[in-house]
């Protein structure tokens, strides 16, 4: 019998404090965190997130921003095309909702409270 | 005696799930998320992070990366001027260390497992 032993290193719920991160893990988490490195993105996502349900559409969204259709129309496309966003055409709305397991993985790669500190 | 209440909405310590991200917030955390849009630089803070002690020199760090001394001393840098890693000379070598309060600030922010899903 082999007295080999698996240790998985870095995996899919270790936090960054815990394990060093794997290759394949930070190139599947930077894309995440570069589209939240805006504050524009940071707050549309907070606003959906935190909305009604857990769903905004545009009409919801486009009020709260001092800035054109366009713009918030291509910011939302950046949370969308990284995941962390899905929509859905809704008569002539698109609406918006956060897409759990996004979070989840920032969250999980994020220290608790005791191992930040 | 006014019947005004004050209530903070998207205050220091609240999840962008829970309420709004005031303007303030999201400005000071979008650099965080911005340096950390980087596969590199994720790894990076996760070696200095997880390392024996929660610091590392830049001889701990080298042999680990496929790449040249300036570019990680570039990335090391961003995540410097971020915030995010502290630095001190030891003799020749520069030492990184996590900044403990730049991660708290960003898993406050990301919702808990329940709020997640």
């Amino acid at each position: 019998m082999s007295n080999q032993v698996i240790v998985e290193v870095g995996g899919c719920g270790s936090s960054l404090v815990r394990d060093p991160l794997t290759v394949d893990r930070a190139l599947a988490l930077a894309p995440l965190f570069k589209a939240l490195g805006d504050p524009v993105r940071l707050r549309l996502l907070s606003l959906v997130a935190s909305h009604a349900g857990g769903e905004a559409c545009v009409c919801d969204i486009s009020g709260t921003f001092d800035l054109s259709q366009p713009t918030i129309s291509h910011h939302l496309k950046v949370l969308r095309s990284a995941g962390l966003l899905d929509s859905e055409r809704r008569g002539s709305w698109v609406c918006y909702r956060v897409v759990p397991s996004a979070l989840q993985q920032l969250s999980a790669l994020l220290p608790t409270g005791s191992e930040a500190s």
